[in-house]
């Protein structure tokens, strides 16, 4: 089994019509190549300051979902909508909530963000995700019929249990949507996410925001999509665009053969 | 607290006077400049072919052990012996065991490697340690007056799981001495082990066998000490050699206080 998939690099800002545009667009032009799965960064839908974070909240299903959905159907593609933040009634926090679509439309996954970025940079960036996010609890992996997926956003990759979790529910291939700081995704953006596709034989997406927010921190780019040996396949290291690359399950199925490490295991 | 760390990459043959007599040159030349915690490679001592692996393993306390022992007191050092291959009463097979010395010559910890090398990888490469190999259990941290130590070994380095629990018990510096082959080490060995690193926060000191063995295969050299942003402050292409490097304790906790991902963790 083959098949093409997609990430999409983009910049959001605050005004949610003009991401979806530009999300639209990417979509379509990666469904029009091919794809057959195509993913969007964190917050691709918006991303603005803290203040309105809860305003811009939506319940899922909502609009955003909606459209995700029609699209998805639309062009028949499985569709990750990296993150939205998702409403939580009477709370003032949402969840950082990603979502895979199927061919049809169907919402076939959700997954509320488990580890918030809460950290104080050495480079002036200081990041209170927990401020105005509530922590997610559940791991999610989506039975499809070309493979089984692994949801995960960003943050989450600094945190191999999580990974090594996903794969043992039968994931072949993992999402990593981000916003990635650009200080540390220059020390280890690349590094984690070959170091999850190596130890874990698997195919990782990971689709970047870039560039310089008005509103947030400074993103990394270099949207990514690398094989269960560890190569980087597709990469876009800057601007917005999309990447796509073949997914190739026989031969994660002969790396898992060769060097049966998941075999292995003998800690938990 | 600061202080200097070795790691020493050579070519061990089935010769173990003349293994012993190299690996004595490259300790005494790290401690003559300065280091105070010296790490040799797996299986420094004897790497031979695979009927005369059981014939030259040896008991703890036993020769090399004592020479060790004997080398870590006369320099006033930690002294890592990579690996050695440890009797088993009434058994055919072997532990793969690295052991710990401290400055007065007392054996600190000694760990049994615990995941096994047993592929079949494209490149013609075959290795079945668990042919001759029995596998450890035990976890090791060893707690020593400059930091807690943990240890691994080689293939040890594609499983997270465990250096989860060496830093969860206090390692900030760990081992990997190793043999790792050419064909993966091209592909994996700096990432993972710059994950490692990375993920835990923790200096990672590697010490690689290099090059065409006579008896085995050929393995990678590129030894290589990480810091806890990921960095490779040291690293040895090819060839037997010693790196060295500044462990900085201080620079470790600024990272951690920064970053704090080990107490984001919320998954076991």
């Amino acid at each position: 089994m083959k098949f093409l998939a997609a990430a999409v690099q983009m910049l959001a800002g605050d005004d949610k019509a003009a991401n979806l545009a530009e999300a639209e667009r990417w979509i379509r032009a990666a469904a029009a190549q091919g794809a057959r799965v195509v993913a969007l960064p964190e917050v691709f839908i918006w991303r603005g300051v803290k203040k309105l974070e809860r305003k811009n909240a939506e319940a899922i299903p909502g609009a955003t979902s909606d459209f995700l959905s029609r699209l998805a159907r639309e062009l028949g593609i499985y569709l990750l909508g990296g993150s939205i933040l998702e409403e939580i009634g009477g709370s003032p926090k949402a969840y950082n909530t990603s979502l895979l679509f199927d061919p049809s439309g169907k919402l076939l996954a959700s997954y509320r963000k488990i580890h918030l970025f809460d950290v104080d940079l050495a480079n002036g960036v200081s990041a209170r995700e927990s401020d105005t996010r509530a922590f997610g609890e559940g791991i999610v992996v989506a039975k499809t019929e070309l493979c089984d997926m692994g949801l995960s956003v960003c943050y989450d990759l600094r945190f191999p249990e999580l990974y090594r979790t996903l794969v043992a529910k039968g994931a072949r291939l993992i999402f990593v949507p981000s916003a990635f700081t650009a200080y540390t995704g220059q020390a280890h953006w690349e590094t984690l996410l070959r170091a999850r596709a190596i130890e874990n034989q698997v195919y990782v997406i990971a689709p970047d925001q870039f560039g310089k927010s008005p509103n947030s921190f400074e993103t990394h780019g270099h949207s990514m999509i690398v094989d269960p040996w560890g190569k980087a396949i597709a990469v876009l290291t800057d601007g917005p665009g999309i990447i796509m690359a073949e997914i190739d399950l026989d031969y994660l199925a002969k790396i898992r053969a060769e060097l049966p490490a998941l075999s292995h295991r003998q800690l938990n």
